[in-house]
């Protein structure tokens, strides 16, 4: 069989670069998700079952039945899963995405994106911020709480808010946040500003009274990575829209349950190729270390995979106070990821690198052919349920999913 | 005559570094700046007579005239001021800066700035955003009626908003920007959203309505100067605090006033040092050249004095695509200016220079020494009053002032 694999690349990265995701509305899961139903629970990464789950998805799934009022405490949360009346799916399934545990319910709201470039949507709840959240597997009453707030009074004034705009163009945005310090994945500083700067004056206009608006934008405002979301559902429609090119070896999934590492090809389907996820190393919040660690896990890398996060990491020096490392090594580690990448965004440059691209669509072939593994910036969590973030820090795949894929691809194209 | 210049040097900038910039509060000017008066108008840079004024000040002097009801038309404010009924002063005279032609009249709103390590105070009207502005000498009806909104409406809303708080901490504010891709002059995009994220809570609360609301957080939001301001009025609290050490050949202020460029020195009490300003290098909108372009105008350089803006480049590298040069270029004047300072400032630092601080505190002896003169990031103002900014760029002091300034430091001290 000859394919062009080049050509076919080129194709799929072209997609992803020419992709316009838009913030265009907030809406209940169950309501946008395509397939969300009452007692699915989506989740980050590759396909898991509750058995081989990780302590902090655990906990998010437990929190996420607590939450939705499906089970009364967690030991009937427990019982119900363990009676098959819960689904577990990927958010990837469903043209979602989700930070760290990633779960995502059927009464969450979800921003909803749009790819007004080739139409497709994606979607991602909201940020919870920081301290005790249900992404890092927490489920006191407290985090519940928040949730409860978060989607019942913020959710709604968003929703009002956003309604009011012609919606925001989230790619426009981290254009512009890469040239303020942000990498878009483990700093988010600047796009949440930007974020914050443009729904600040929709939500003064909307809000009914004065404490909500107070309220809705300090939450906003104080949360450094209230962007973070909307940004990784943009990546979503950027990599979708890559994703399903013959003949293409392009990445146009990475993403991690807690337990396995997995990626998706653009010419291969819907397969997953999968394998144990690593141990992030990086930089430990007081009384922590790296034996408290949970191995890698969130849908977050869907960041990398659209030529941002680490592979932007030149364009965000001062990062390294919070993952490790020197502002060599993180103009260092875009370098390196030219080497495995097909182009340079166009969209995307970093003034640092005198306005190069970033480096944009991983192929397969030659993180193969060369050894070398993306690389990836990371929140870490606690391996325990119920604990929360303990660092952040800097993490690469298993070299075994590239491996998979690359022999998948050629038995597929009989190479 | 003994005098240790080293030492009293060190300790000039350590007052430079150590004074804490706190934003207090919002005043009319009349009641907040000292010997502030009905027919007073401050102006930017050394001192200077209506005769010598350069166009966009003479234009930012009639809008001021024509703003206070002084004056019912050009005319009218010229025959004033010709009839001697107006008196001139240097903002920097009344613990005040202002941008670019920097008009402050009595009943314009000032944000009051209190350095809370020394005591001292500083002030800086409401930053007018772009387009036609009095700072850049238009005085057109819709010139005049944006600042009765701003001083009428915005001003006192953010009094309030200002007042329910325990005062922004800019010194705090800027560390947070250079890591952001400021470099607190021309390019104050994080600043300003550091700002908004402070104030739009608190402007949420305290609103009267909403349509109020939502128009004071758009006009902060939508201008990414929205800082500059107060960020200039902190510079001068750093820079105030500095002076006045005996001995001490350390510059505390550079300012233009649109014909002359004057410097001052630590231990030099009130003596202006002055010679022509020159014309900005830089980029130009479209439809204008270096033949519109006015003399380097502005109390800015205040920003430069205290260690940030150009001495900051560095830090700011998407700025080039603003004021000329490459990247490499920005690094490099940050690097050089190294050797006309005395210190390394210990909270603005260069994520970029392994966190090196910003080069603070500029030796009279040093520039006069090395014939290496400052390097200054500036707006281009037209020529002529009314027109408004016409590009961005580079600029230096001429040589003479500092020259002047040593011959004086030589004779007052009997070296």
């Amino acid at each position: 069989m000859t394919i062009d694999i080049q050509s076919a690349n080129q194709t799929a990265v072209a997609r992803m670069i020419e992709a316009r995701p838009m913030l265009k509305g907030i809406a209940a899961a169950r309501e946008a998700i395509p397939g969300m139903r009452e007692n699915l629970l989506l989740h980050a990464g590759p396909p898991i079952e509750w058995e081989r789950m990780s302590g902090p998805l655990r906990g998010a799934v437990i929190g996420a039945l607590l939450y939705e009022g499906l089970a009364k405490d967690e030991k009937k949360a427990v019982g119900m899963i363990e009676a098959g009346e819960v689904s577990f799916a990927p958010c990837h399934h469903h043209q979602t995405v989700g930070p760290m545990a990633g779960v995502t319910s059927a009464s969450m709201a979800v921003y909803v994106i749009e790819n007004t470039t080739h139409g497709n949507h994606a979607y991602s709840v909201l940020n919870e911020g920081y301290g005790k959240v249900l992404r890092y597997g927490a489920y006191a009453p407290e985090v519940l709480d928040k949730l409860r707030w978060m989607n019942g009074v913020m959710a709604p004034a968003l929703k009002e808010a956003i309604a009011q705009s012609d919606g925001l163009d989230l790619r426009a945005l981290l254009a512009e946040a890469l040239h303020m310090g942000d990498e878009g994945h483990n700093r988010n500083k600047a796009g949440s500003l930007l974020f914050l700067k443009w729904l600040a004056p929709l939500l003064a206009r909307t809000a009914h009274d004065s404490a909500t608006a107070e309220r809705v934008v300090a939450f906003i405002a104080d949360n450094a990575l209230s962007v973070l979301n909307p940004v990784m559902a943009a990546c979503k429609a950027m990599a979708d829209a890559a994703h399903g090119v013959e003949g293409s070896t392009l990445v146009t999934t990475m993403a991690r349950n807690g337990t396995d590492f997995g990626i998706r090809v653009s010419g291969l389907g819907e397969a997953w190729f999968t394998a144990p996820a690593e141990i992030p190393d990086g930089l430990y919040f007081p009384g922590f270390s790296r034996q408290d660690a949970n191995a890698d896990i969130g849908d977050s890398t869907i960041t990398e995979t659209a030529g941002i996060g680490g592979f932007a990491m030149a364009a965000a020096p001062a990062i390294v106070t919070f993952v490790s490392g020197t502002p060599r090594d993180a103009l260092n580690t875009t370098l390196e990821m030219y080497e495995i990448t097909v182009a340079e965004h166009k969209h995307f440059t970093i003034p640092a690198l005198d306005f190069r691209g970033t480096p944009t669509g991983i192929d397969i072939r030659k993180v193969v052919e060369l050894g070398l593994l993306p690389r990836i910036n990371t929140g870490i969590a606690h391996r325990e349920p119920g604990v929360g973030q303990v660092g952040a820090g800097l993490v690469r795949p298993p070299l075994a999913v590239f491996e998979q894929a690359l022999v998948a691809f050629a038995e597929e194209y009989r190479l």
